[in-house]
């Protein structure tokens, strides 16, 4: 197929390579900054460009892969520009109707995606929706010359899916961040924690989360909580304390949450 | 060396299994309920007690891997039974003169451990302290044989080192718990989530995780944030909602506090 690419940060870089990898011919890349167009568009072989007047619709599908808030924007002038063209966007939770017009879809690849690292689309799970149903067939079909796990979704349950995404990946990450700052801010190397991270990761791939919970609070081993949380103010770490209160709250709510629901199932 | 191991718990149970594999020869395994105790015992060939007192004094070291809170009471009858042993605790949070007496010392393996799950313990950062010189030589003999990453490492440090585990591995577990749940509540399988967790985990051994950020706090898109937030508490997930608000204010405030950083170093 021919695309075209508006945008050219972590998502669109990831996804034109593997455009390139399963054969489709990708015409342009679009950006803010012509620096980041040509960035992308070199490595691809693609037009770059700086101004949206400026593409043509010669493109079986033009994915929009930009900011969140500024989707409608990019949207409403591509629309302007090319009434009858197929529009997709490629985030979790913008609305399929932020794109104006009937031939519009979602293209939403499920992962954390970066430019230094461009990864395998292949097991991916890539979730396409669109108004027209023979719009959804073009973007099943693009999908899944992708990936191998292509699902057709609906614009509440892909926000759902983002939304825990953002748990799994943004705050997970931001867990270890945290654990980074309080270790080399006292001349310890993050490094250490890496054996730990491994392991908890196997772990979700073997059981499911609420049953490979571990540590103080599913414990409720209230001594060790409150002296960390002690530590984390002594260092000054007021807001680190907050939420080392209100994760392991929810850790102890959640198990007696689960626990009443194995009783009731009882 | 001959171990006597003072409790049967997830860390015990791994814990035997590392020291067997390592030929040493463990006597005894204590527990308050028998059946925990002679659970253990049989998998590895030792002798189960539910009586600290029936304890024989013939071991090189005494580990006390019990739940924190009660590491002191099970030390202060153990020293009483035997005055001159090598009694050391495995916690990251308690201090090494919870154990009374100058025999006494630490031997924290940082790992989420299961008894259902018995990891390799040659990958396993193992920290170890002892009051006096010599009881340190047998403690960092005993688990070099276990782990190729011995280190020594004093009480305040160690509390560091478990403070920071507690967030990359049970918090970080828990917001894929968090994720489970608005995922099972609405109908989505967890799975779907695992090429996430696990390109998330894969990208924290390639680079640091504050430069591994990624979602919609890191970029301070409000728009998405708000809209995740609304749609907890529209599903009546106000906790959940909190620690939103919380983890992405924090991951704002992590990133702006790094670019000052960076800025004072230029």
């Amino acid at each position: 197929m021919r695309v075209s690419l508006i945008g050219a940060g972590n998502l669109a870089t990831n996804l034109a390579h593997a455009l390139l990898k399963a054969n489709h011919n990708i015409l342009a890349v679009y950006s803010r900054t012509m620096s980041s167009a040509s960035l992308l568009a070199n490595q691809i072989g693609a037009t770059a460009t700086d101004d949206i007047m400026l593409l043509h619709d010669d493109a079986d599908v033009f994915i929009i892969a930009v900011k969140d808030d500024v989707i409608a924007d990019v949207a409403a002038i591509l629309r302007q520009r090319m009434p009858d063209a197929l529009i997709a966007h490629t985030a979790g939770t913008v609305a399929m109707s932020a794109i104006p017009g009937s031939h519009r879809g979602v293209f939403y690849p499920m992962q954390t995606f970066s430019k230094q690292r461009i990864v395998d689309f292949r097991n991916i799970p890539l979730f396409v929706e669109a108004q027209e149903e023979n719009d959804l067939k073009v973007l099943t079909s693009l999908a899944e010359s992708l990936s191998d796990s292509v699902m057709h979704l609906d614009d509440e349950r892909r926000k759902l899916l983002h939304l825990a995404a953002v748990f799994c990946c943004n705050f997970a990450n931001h867990c270890s961040a945290i654990a980074e700052k309080i270790l080399t801010d006292n001349g310890i190397p993050f490094d250490v924690m890496l054996p730990l991270i491994n392991e908890t990761n196997a772990k979700l791939n073997q059981c499911a989360p609420h049953d490979a919970q571990t540590g103080p609070a599913v414990r409720e081993d209230h001594h060790v909580m409150d002296a960390h949380i002690n530590l984390l103010n002594g260092l000054d770490m007021t807001q680190f304390a907050e939420i080392y209160k209100i994760l392991s709250d929810s850790i102890i709510n959640l198990k007696k949450n689960n626990n009443h629901e194995l009783q009731d199932k009882e």
